[in-house]
């Protein structure tokens, strides 16, 4: 703050609020007109700002003290924000707030409310903050990604060419479940539907020697996330399925070959890129990975204009994807790092070949 | 648009892209930075401008003609949005945004890059277009409600003192799952912890005699959401227990007993909470329901400033919460309704009893 030269900052994502508040309060996902704001001033205590229906929730959740609400439907809690603001004494004053999560109607009334209170975006700031994860953390998502992973290799051997793409991925959900995630977002396809970025099953049997994908992720220990993907075949893969496979494995391990503390983010991007063209891949994608912990896409991006220089307690994952569209096949693995002192460490082991789904 | 002098309308949400676009771009919900708009002007045909990721699985989903892309890190979206507003001859128009779900940076770029434009707020008007439903989409709700109830019943009915809370949610997320739904959000907890407005499961089994409640949805159909509440108990219940559900099912009751067209919202919270009075209950909740569709929380919200007359073709989720501090329980009930000609039609049959986990 005092870099920035703000009196204090007002957080107000799930992840922010959820970090730095030590919260886990679910509708700020799923329902987005009912705000909640941890405001935390340069020389004082925080306080949180709740709808008060979550209230004796967040009570039991934070070791912030002070936890003031607003009634839903009865106050804007915009309108509460700038109360709020005022009453500690920063109604004139710079405030950091995250730009890229407030919707513009609440910064509209906070500034008509507080007309010299001055707004100012930090959520690139925000996000580095979180982006050097504790051993804890890392533990978490080190556990969530391993039981990630282990659903789906599970649901993979269970299933036959009977089983259709919905049951498969019920499957994985219940195995996810029962390991101790809450899932939050399953891709999945199989055939020419794996082109599409984001599919997700449809209630069909699996056809012997076709391509899925799946892109799967849950929380684990109410808030940290994983997200892995992988990519198999019903039955047995041709050669040329599996040289596919092994070309997109070399390019994630080229991105994994330059982490190390240190070198700039766009790095891996460069090197996952450029691998792509010594495999004969065709390369489109924006980003190759992110950092992962509350928040999905978490700082660092590894796409080409970001030099935020990795450090020792970042995660990340490289997620290479290859379109083949002669053969209308996608092909997308991801796994996460660590950054450590020597480079890194991998918290799941990539795939070597095509997961198969038995056919017999 | 005419009725508010608009030229045209920008859409950005989750839900109005995808009601209106016909579209189901998952990481609209995932990542909040990788912004997705539909420009429908007044006089002409309407445009999505997407993310350069997303672009073939739109161009599966939507019918619109003019879909235009953004590269991710390379153009900012909003920037993207002002060129293609200009382009479209909207470059100093009177627009009309949700701006309850803008972000602020995005909206002040957009100014910065466009002085002469005014953004409008239209949220309330897009929701209200919404919530109309046709057969189908009833049919969808209904089809997904149903699914939902019998997940939860058959869970309870599998279920023994030795389940944990969370193998219990496992085990409704696989069931919801085997019914073609995409779990979206559950909230699971038993004995005290039900106080808590949104708690999720622990890894702890059940305690004989233990009031419990499941709030849970998932998405049919790809969009549509179900909400189902109920409340159980661990063995048998005693009377006072029975008879506490009793009194919360009489004032989801008394909502539904006043829906009918033409009659405000309003109407179904003071109704519900005229009913607590009645019955005993303390009375807290902001609203007591809302509608239901490709939103968790759609129009109209029945909250007591709603004077929206219900009209025919509306679902509404009527959800009465009691919290009862001296017993350290809170029993929770949801259903959902459709208005009718004829006053309202239940698409889920509400609860009788407390749904019993057999104790042996």
């Amino acid at each position: 703050m005092a870099k920035r030269e703000l009196e204090a900052i007002v957080l107000c994502s799930y992840q922010a609020v959820s970090y730095f508040g030590g919260t886990h309060i679910m509708t700020q996902v799923s329902l987005p007109d009912r705000l909640e704001f941890m405001v935390q001033p340069r020389e004082s205590p925080a306080t949180m700002l709740v709808c008060n229906i979550e209230t004796s929730m967040v009570q039991s959740q934070t070791d912030i003290d002070d936890i003031r609400e607003y009634v839903e439907f009865v106050e804007e809690p915009a309108e509460a924000l700038a109360s709020l603001l005022r009453d500690l004494g920063l109604g004139s004053a710079r405030v950091g707030v995250e730009l890229r999560r407030l919707p513009v109607a609440a910064g509209d009334d906070v500034r008509r409310s507080l007309p010299s209170v001055e707004l100012v975006g930090i959520d690139n700031d925000v996000e580095v903050a979180q982006s050097n994860k504790t051993r804890d953390e890392i533990k978490s998502l080190e556990v969530g990604a391993e039981a990630t992973l282990q659903a789906v290799l599970a649901a993979a051997a269970a299933a036959t060419t009977e089983t259709t793409e919905v049951a498969f991925c019920g499957d994985v959900y219940a195995r996810l479940a029962a390991a101790g995630g809450v899932p939050t977002f399953l891709v999945f396809a199989s055939g020419e539907r794996t082109l599409q970025a984001h599919a997700e099953a449809v209630d069909a049997p699996f056809e012997p020697g076709a391509i899925w994908r799946i892109d799967v992720g849950a929380r684990f220990d109410n808030v940290i996330n994983s997200d892995i993907a992988r990519t198999g075949v019903v039955g047995e893969p041709t050669p040329e399925q599996e040289s596919l496979l092994r070309a997109l494995r070399a390019t994630q391990d080229a991105g994994y070959s330059v982490i190390e503390p240190g070198r700039p983010a766009c790095d891996v991007f460069e090197a996952v890129k450029a691998e792509f063209g010594r495999q004969g891949l065709d390369f489109w994608m924006p980003h190759v990975g992110h950092g992962l912990g509350i928040g999905l896409h978490e700082a660092p991006l590894l796409e080409p204009a970001n030099d935020t220089p990795l450090e020792v307690g970042m995660v990340l994952n490289v997620e290479p994807m290859a379109r083949i569209y002669d053969r209308k096949e996608c092909y997308h693995v991801e796994d996460l790092a660590e950054v450590t002192e020597d480079g890194f460490r991998l918290l799941t082991q990539p795939q070597d070949s095509l997961i198969r789904i038995p056919t017999q």
